[in-house]
């Protein structure tokens, strides 16, 4: 079952030219008054324009941001086809990365649809791998919407004659012909079979909250006033709708159980003999592992969380000590700054994510999400019942992408936090270690535990589970890790 | 790509007897506290109940609903099997006269799901007819949460094992042995392939803003305390929504063009022995006609939208003088009564409709929305902007069911308009036929003509095209009319 939005658009008479004038003036000036609003009321707007080649997607848009102020607007010019360096990342990366900030617009000339249907138009995207991609943008324009974006999705729509006498003339001239491609060509000659691919896709990825538009491109004015109208009319809505409460989705993931800390054995320690032997050995399979998962290139995050002083800093050490410094970063994770703040939160992961071959390591995670922002209130209620699903989703696209994702809680019991805190106190070289922030989140230990046991239980999904390190003994936790790294290293290169 | 989310559904851990029995009284009382602000914020609540035979749909709703008032909620109990007469309506028909109004719960226990899966199970059903139907429930169910209701589904969820337990409990006692029936046993014996189904369905159906919540059903209790909690999530994320503004859809059905009433040629006459022979001969024909579509079940829809005093009533008489009146009926639309204005706006049309075979008439229709509901204020711009495309959907819905959709436009012009509420303001048995409140819409006629050329081009779609019956001569209007009708049911039955 397809909807035709191509097919059934029907065109609305073009105004006279006068009244156009008037229309456009009239239109610019409400856009200039939202720019205000959309500022004050932390507003992203993330505009797309795709559509025919020649149809007039940068002509129209320098048109319509003419009168925005250019500290409240930014174009992201994006290829068809992403660069060696970006295929080295996962297929929504590129356009994710240049999100707008609340308060700001976001001119997106084409964006993920134009990858997707080339794919499917030069054969090298399968039926599917089509919806999976599909499925993916989907899901992540749900998730902007849910968090706050607007999203406007623009078509640009030419006939194939009037797209034939476009690139005609640009060919014709000297200073203009180097703006037509073989794909425009192309394009035009096959333009039914490119009709339905878009057609198909336009179909596919209408959704009430992000809806596509088809613009009659074929006068420039009046495409102009149209996607005037429209975003103004999208922004309105969306400035009506501050701050909206989403319903809550049911988890739909595969999930493993998982017991509670409560129940977790703490008691596991490891001899220091066998500690030594055990890590050596380990570590110098897991620098082997290293150099063929970057001939292989595959991508692996790592993912540390735990109770503070449970030793995650010297657990990621003896991983990293393995690991050549050239295909691995660390990334500690702290509050976010003000642009990431400005953001969905999901997007400071995204930014930091390895490329294929690369090992990233994160110290604390967007787990912080269902933890710390929850406790604290750095979100609503409804953000962070959110995220769980959206977290699922994100690892699942990192599964999908051919990522190893390895989780770790790192545990102690609150006896041996105080221990380590008080220890830290009086020991002046590990005094910066310590500070009054940990001692308060120590008094909402109750807390922690059941918002650890609610993100533990509803994120243990099958692609991406989470791993226990019982860490009294840290030296059974660092080996416990460096095992279940190893294992799953070598399950990753062996099939790879 | 299908989401499986029954197979995905983790259980909780049930909590212990006296931890739920202390969860289930504080989640009665948020509910019952939600009710006055459900009523305050005029919030209509649609719970729906589906599952699997014996699995405690009907004694966990009696326990949801317990300590809600009785003037707050209702139970519809739905045959999986429509009657003979549901039948003769649209698919959708027996559950939307059904809907909660404002302020409201209806408990469905079983909706549309049911009827669709059986369908698929016992081959009723093809591939085709139930992407049909899919789609005409995700559209349904997006009309209404687009109109404010908050729509909760649940699934109960039991094993093969736990079913034919209880099924088997039942039959051995002879009070409760009538409540297994074949349909139970089968689908017992054949779980897998229904748990397909429905998996399919549940993935087919679940979105965003009305999402599926899988209820572990093993333990009565356990399973009253589950949909408790969804419920009272979800109320509170409604409430905090309280009149939302929805994105405009662009147009996806496909449009024919028509002309601005003010080019449309009025001076159309008729000559009087002409009219005389046309309306014995039409009328004649139609009566036939009549006849002719009883006995093949066809069902009719003719809507009258006009000018006041443009002939609208006068119109229809010669239509319906043709006709068997107890094949036809004459609905005259004037504002809505209390509880038609506490359901959505289409609500009373669904209400209305004819069951196959039969003629309904409209007399003003659910154009009222984007004219006088728009121009007086009488519902928000939201409202009516996205009431093109509901009204659409609605049209699309009976012509897919197999209805002929005729839909007229009576025009004159406004000196026309005057010398007639002149002549009615002067002749004593005319006189209940002019009110204040024409001379008031009168005043706005510009206005009026505008909102009307909007909604002509809006929703004049190929499948239920408007017909213009230019009235300054009546009798033009009233043999055009009759040719329309006639010529449309000719067809239809030809067809049939």
């Amino acid at each position: 079952m397809r909807d035709n939005l191509i097919r059934n658009f029907v065109k609305t008479q073009k105004p006279s030219e006068e009244i156009m004038k008037s229309s456009i003036a009239a239109e610019r000036q409400k856009l200039a008054a939202f720019q205000m609003k959309i500022k004050e009321a932390k507003l992203p707007v993330m505009v797309i324009f795709e559509g025919w080649g020649a149809a007039g997607k940068g002509s129209v848009s320098r048109e319509v941001i003419k009168d925005i102020d250019p500290r409240f607007f930014q174009v992201a010019t994006m290829d068809a086809e992403p660069t060696p360096e970006e295929k080295r990342k996962p297929f929504l990366y590129r356009y994710l990365v240049e999100l707008p900030e609340a308060g700001k617009f976001k001119f997106f000339d084409t964006c993920w649809m134009e990858e997707v249907t080339d794919g499917v138009l030069n054969g090298s995207l399968s039926q599917k791998d089509y919806r999976k991609k599909v499925n993916s943008i989907v899901t992540t324009e749900r998730q902007l919407t849910d968090n706050g974006y607007l999203v406007m999705k623009f078509f640009f729509q030419i006939s194939k004659k009037e797209q034939k006498k476009r690139l005609d003339a640009l060919m014709k001239n000297k200073n203009t012909s180097w703006r037509v491609d073989d794909e425009d060509l192309w394009e035009n000659k096959h333009y039914d079979k490119c009709l339905d691919v878009y057609e198909q896709y336009l179909s596919d990825t209408n959704r009430p909250r992000a809806p596509w538009y088809i613009i009659d491109a074929k006068d420039r004015k009046w495409a102009v006033l149209q996607v005037l109208q429209y975003l103004n009319q999208g922004i309105d809505t969306a400035l009506k709708n501050h701050s909206l409460a989403v319903p809550i989705l049911q988890n739909t993931f595969p999930l493993e159980p998982i017991p509670l800390l409560k129940d977790l054995d703490l008691d596991k320690t490891i001899e220091p003999e066998e500690y030594k032997s055990e890590l050596k050995r380990l570590q110098s399979e897991l620098s082997a592992l290293h150099y063929e998962l970057y001939r292989k290139k595959i991508p692996v995050v790592i993912a540390y969380e735990g109770m503070d002083a449970a030793g995650k800093g010297g657990n990621i050490k003896r991983i990293t000590r393995a690991l050549d410094p050239r295909g691995y970063i660390v990334h500690p994770i702290a509050s976010p700054e003000p642009h990431e703040k400005a953001r969905f939160f999901l997007w400071r992961f995204w930014n930091r994510l390895p490329k294929t071959g690369h090992i990233a390591i994160f110290d604390r995670t967007w787990y912080g999400r269902v933890m710390v922002e929850r406790l604290e209130g750095f979100c609503s209620e409804n953000d962070w019942q959110r995220a769980y699903n959206e977290i699922n989703e994100f690892e699942k696209e990192l599964t999908d992408w051919g990522a190893v994702v390895l989780k770790f809680w790192v545990q102690i019991d609150s006896d041996t936090q105080l221990a380590r805190f008080t220890d830290r106190q009086n020991t002046p070289e590990k005094q910066w270690k310590i500070t009054e922030e940990d001692w308060r989140n120590r008094d909402k230990w109750d807390l922690y535990e059941n918002a650890i046991n609610e993100m533990l239980k509803k994120t243990n999904t099958g692609y991406a589970p989470w791993h226990i390190l019982e860490s009294v003994d840290k030296k059974y936790a660092r080996i416990k890790a460096l095992k279940i790294v190893t294992a799953a290293l070598r399950e990753a290169c062996d099939k790879a």
